[in-house]
């Protein structure tokens, strides 16, 4: 059988690495028929090929030289694994300069240069596939690029983060602090030893910028996101929120204004609880995208992981194979940044609806001077909740929601509120976001 | 600029058929960027076109002879949206004789005669794409056959029919009973006139016999499916149900067997309130997948409506005029008929959980009698909620949950218990749908 052979070269032996490895000596046969091609692992790159892994490779696959794939003209697809955005990026362009077409699971990467990563792949004739880079095991990216193709899409809102929704689920589950379920989260593997960029919504916004860019048909890059994490919540609040009817999520959101302005951000947000992306569990990934046939769509599954993310790659591989990612590559036409990169639009000018809760003095008037105060800069009170303190506390509780306002006018009249020495504390100020309904 | 010029054709000018015309006419611009063809409405023919539509269509365009389509060898693409397995079939089967590559979104027709459109199709080197046939606006075929490319998918749960839902949302949030619920879904346009196959469980059907062939590689039927509807369902089920945790939903359930065997069912089934299949609410539709890489994977939208399947339609011409779908297709090889139909195992033998609900006489001993009689057919007991009857009343409605067993089994001890004499009318009996975990 005169079949068509395609060689692979991995960059990168860690965890995913391992589990592409895995997929191709395990599915090869399946895979085979999906793509009538013979799909060969040939080489496997890293500094480290003595540790041992989760998978047995032949030793002489592995090479701790990096031009063993890209000097290989034999190898067709480099499946670069390396994170961080400088050695990485050196090797992809090396990778694609080779001719070789190129998958990778590196968001950092691709939204701080995916529009150089890109122009140097097309100069080459090769294409770049990056399903694994945004929300792991959900294709959202194909889903983006072919399902919902004749769509115009609108709005995107994702909890793009397993390792802060896991932890925000643990919280409002068991009623924990925020360190004490990190410390869980680290110990169970949901977060990394050093858990800053998925706590503080950086990875979150990598993947929105992505997304947000398919989507939109932008240039968009990380610069352009606001984005603010969750190392700040307290159980307060989550508590607080739940019993308005809100749940909390790290929200990634991206619309297009009426004005034809951009926002992208990513902050924690409460969403009504009936929503049904409030209902995302643990260390699950979900993406709703609103299109202008479709309507509301959400996508769902794991975000991270091994076997979720190895899934991806090899997606990206069999398209590679079968010639869909080269044709949709080349038909990606992004408005280049200098048109996009004004369109976004500043995120505290935007209106919005927000929770806001004080410690305020428990003292005859309080309520009515912070409300005269929110009243002053135009806010309007949509909800209140006040807990009764115990008798030896001389603060209360107090959470207000509004109805739509914006974050420069709730900044302005917590300032006159902090002047008026009524308050203990910082007032936490987090926003609502109503996904707008689908009626159809 | 010298550009690929596709003609497309349209058989059917009905709902779906003139949100097709509007796409292809509002989008011609950004299909053209993504596609890099310019794709032009050559021909409508509908048996009427002198109702007026929706869509603006210039006159030229429509036709009530089929021929203009088919013997017109100027048009690449027939989208065929007529209903049906007759007619529909003949049309089908003429376009891909003349040539064409085929767009469908008829379920039914698939579910029964795909094999034989499929060699047809082959015969004649075209392919037929059918992304609208299953669950509308949500991308799934897509799904199944690209991003999840690399797994074995090895159970598939799904909320496939939009009227179904819409009706038992109803029901569960208002109260309502049934038949006052399918009159207002009637006049919302949520239900046809005539409503059988959505509300029978027949149209479910179709839909997870597609989706079952895609994700297990085998030639399914309709005839392989086993379904129930949502006709008989009492709003006391539903709140019984409630009270104990569950959701009803109209489900779609495809498993591998550990044995090898498979088993496609669509019925009513209780879901735990808190799994995230049980938040679809009214006429959205969501397809959960499990395969052995990504894990727990759902894709939620609308199933139904002009514009969603209009959208499904049109990422089906945009796959066509890339290639992707002639690849696709080229490549999905189903195991023949002959080898699967034995392995569509008894549903009645499978090892399940059931809520029961029976009206009791409300005199001594009677739970003891029915408990025994389960008791003696192996089937133990979960949970059970006995509400406490009006004084006046001789019967109690008495509702038990069982841990696994068959579906033969309970219908056996039920017989015995109705032998006994001591319950009014029939019994309910409806499955609880376990989604099993995925802890990753």
């Amino acid at each position: 059988m005169n079949e068509k052979r395609i060689r692979i070269g991995i960059a990168g032996f860690g965890t995913v690495g391992c589990g592409v490895a895995k997929i191709l000596f395990d599915q090869k046969e399946t895979i085979q028929q999906k793509t009538g091609a013979n799909l060969e692992l040939a080489k496997i790159v890293d500094l480290d090929i003595t540790t041992p892994r989760s998978v047995d490779v032949p030793e002489e696959l592995l090479s701790t030289d990096i031009d063993d794939i890209a000097c290989d003209e034999s190898i067709d697809i480099a499946v670069v694994l390396v994170g961080g955005t400088t050695a990485a990026k050196d090797i992809q362009i090396k990778m694609l300069q080779s001719g070789k077409n190129v998958v990778t699971a590196n968001k950092a990467l691709l939204a701080k240069h995916g529009a150089e990563l890109f122009s140097v792949a097309r100069e080459n004739n090769v294409c770049i596939a990056f399903e694994a880079s945004c929300a792991g095991g959900i294709p959202i990216i194909s889903a983006i690029r072919t399902g919902l193709a004749a769509n115009d899409i609108e709005r995107i809102y994702g909890i793009l983060n397993g390792t802060s929704n896991y932890i925000l689920t643990c919280m409002e589950q068991n009623g924990d602090d925020f360190p004490d379920v990190l410390e869980r989260a680290q110990e169970l593997g949901y977060a990394e030893a050093d858990p800053t960029l998925d706590i503080n919504g950086g990875d979150c916004g990598h993947k929105l910028a992505i997304i947000a860019s398919l989507c939109f048909g932008c240039e968009f890059e990380f610069a352009d996101v606001t984005y603010e994490g969750i190392e700040k919540i307290a159980i307060t609040d989550i508590e607080c929120g739940r019993e308005m009817g809100y749940s909390l999520k790290l929200l990634g959101v991206a619309e297009k204004q009426p004005c034809g302005e951009y926002t992208l951000q990513v902050s924690p947000s409460f969403v009504a609880s009936d929503e049904i992306i409030a209902q995302v569990p643990g260390p699950f990934n979900a993406v709703s995208l609103f299109g202008n046939c479709v309507g509301h769509t959400m996508y769902y599954g794991r975000g991270a992981g091994m076997m979720p993310t190895a899934s991806a790659v090899t997606a990206d591989i069999i398209e590679i194979v079968s010639g869909n990612s080269k044709q949709l590559f080349d038909n990606l036409k992004l408005k280049p940044r200098e048109e996009t990169k004004p369109l976004v639009a500043d995120i505290k000018d935007q209106q919005k609806r927000f929770y806001i809760r004080i410690q305020a003095k428990d003292e005859p008037g309080v309520l009515a001077k912070m409300s005269s105060a929110l009243g002053e800069n135009g806010i309007s009170i949509r909800g209140a909740l006040q807990q009764e303190a115990p008798a030896q506390k001389n603060y209360v509780t107090v959470v207000i929601t509004t109805h739509k306002t914006s974050r420069n006018m709730i900044d302005d009249a917590l300032k006159k509120i902090d002047e008026m020495n009524i308050i203990a504390g910082e007032p936490v100020c987090i926003q609502i976001v109503e996904i707008p309904g689908d009626e159809g």
